[in-house]
């Protein structure tokens, strides 16, 4: 959290012990996005809260399902959040810092094909796969093929600033359901604060996805996550950015700078723009050797393609490069 | 080159010991993709081939070099390519299997900005950066920071089907400046061919590039590559496949359906599809099944933005989580 500068006072919180833990449990929930939402919790600015979260389909699915059961799935009853909670002192232009400390998945999971949503049109047969977690490290599937499971919350997300009630299908500049499969335990995300306190909300477990999530459906559970809060004062973030932790050493691992909108070529060229504020921000480069850097050396990925009508797109660069 | 029930006679002519060893040195080169291009060189199936390349820029573009000399580069000296090699036996339908055996890079390097070229249309000003490639295993950038070099070639292709002299600049169903940075020693690539004798060529050694290339270039360089040939006969391919190397099991590493064309959408789609073949084919899976397994695991990455006006994407898929 103390990285590029960041937020002295979260760490002086936590320096000086003052910092809570709280707990959100799985009968407290809400749909849709809205500043009106009035928060279940409100915590400090350093403070950590175990979010309980149901499954994205409301127990709608289960072990007895079947493929018919895909097609009388509502999706009126979809993205059950947990929260939100109010960070204090969050305000409009702030970001809030988000750390993943650790996602825990139910034993069971469900991935579909729904005629109509998913990338491919010509899938037009209501599909049903069901997983057994139990292992909690992979996941069996067809033909000797073990899937391994990288759990992550899919929605992370604040209130918007518009009035009333938002879907949360569809990610945006306030994250949401961004569906960044990289938002495991150890990693941060940045996410631009729009209303007083935030308003933070999660849902949508994944016991792992790829980046796309193509087919519209993860291995998709309940479980929970624990999170840490923090804020930088204002951060000008235009585009969520999250950090991932690195494999041998947790300081390394990859910055990704995100974009978010209904193009994935404007999306695309957001997200090299976020990066680029970063690395100047950050690294005292011009504008044209980050722009050159990126070009050499960080990757433009497409973390989701299927939340109507805003994709993801990410630019991530490998944080070994750095001398710090 | 076994894998997935591949090309029997490669693995013959291998095993009989009657397979050559070739090289093409840095005078033969020529310009544009074309059918009617000579060979310089006839091969059998399971021979090699190594490749002296000359720099994208056919040495406008030098230690000496300024910022200036980025507004005078004619792109009509861009893309001198080694070759083209013709295979034997290798006809319209099957797909020549490229197996990158090494990659080696000269000792200078350049990237460079160019008004109107790359993703981003704010860069106004042309823009020149210089690397020293001495060490080989990386570069160094300004403020400490440190690149590593992973060399590949951006051009890996056979003539297309179109008769005439086609730009190499944009990739296509014949590969070609598909700028795929994962195709570094131990990778290789299955290009669907479209003429007698497929006539492959290669080109535009990268030192170092990021997936997306977003501001036009890698860190552009000569070298050399060292090639061995392969043919599957009737692959029934649409657009190219590789497989990379794993760390620790060269038999692992990633498997990659690409998709090509103008609209990332589209290519995304495509990349997809061909991963869906392949999966069907290979492991037996239900086209059902298959899209399940590429939303929970695979990852969708944009290999190229910036070569107008065909974008890559490739669909990429762990070899660790199948059996075999």
């Amino acid at each position: 959290m103390s990285l590029d500068g960041g937020p002295r006072r979260t760490e002086r919180n936590r320096a000086m012990g003052v910092t809570k833990y709280h707990r959100i449990t799985l009968d407290t929930f809400h749909y849709k996005w809205s500043r009106f939402h009035k928060p279940v919790l409100s915590v400090k600015d350093g403070d950590t809260v175990t979010f309980e979260i149901n499954d994205v389909g409301s127990w709608q699915l289960n072990k007895d399902s079947t493929h018919a059961d895909v097609m009388t799935y509502d999706p009126a009853k979809g993205y059950p959040l947990a929260g939100p909670v109010s960070i204090e002192g969050a305000k409009p232009g702030d970001a809030l810092l988000v750390e993943v400390v650790e996602v825990d998945i139910a034993d069971f999971g469900w991935s579909f094909i729904q005629p109509g949503f998913g990338l491919l049109d010509e899938f037009r047969k209501p599909f049903l796969y069901k997983w057994n977690l139990e292992n909690k490290k992979s996941a069996s599937f067809e033909n000797g093929i073990e899937v391994p499971l990288r759990p992550f919350c899919g929605v992370l997300g604040v209130a918007p600033r518009t009035r009333g009630f938002t879907e949360v299908a569809p990610p945006g500049r306030h994250g949401g359901n961004m569906d960044i499969r990289h938002l495991t335990a150890g990693s941060w995300v940045k996410i631009p604060v729009w209303v007083d306190g935030a308003l933070f909300s999660t849902g949508d477990v994944h016991a792992a996805m790829g980046d796309g999530e193509v087919c519209g459906t993860a291995i998709e559970c309940a479980g929970s996550a624990t999170i840490r809060f923090g804020i930088e004062k204002e951060a000008g973030l235009g585009f969520p950015q999250f950090f991932t932790k690195g494999d041998k050493k947790p300081e390394r691992g990859y910055f990704t700078a995100t974009g978010i909108g209904p193009d994935l070529m404007k999306a695309t060229k957001d997200s090299v723009r976020n990066m680029l504020g970063y690395l100047t921000k950050t690294y005292g480069l011009t504008a044209e050797e980050a722009y050159v850097l990126c070009s050499v050396t960080a990757d433009v990925r497409v973390h989701e393609i299927v939340d109507r009508p805003n994709w993801v797109v990410g630019t991530m660069i490998s944080r070994d490069i750095f001398p710090h």
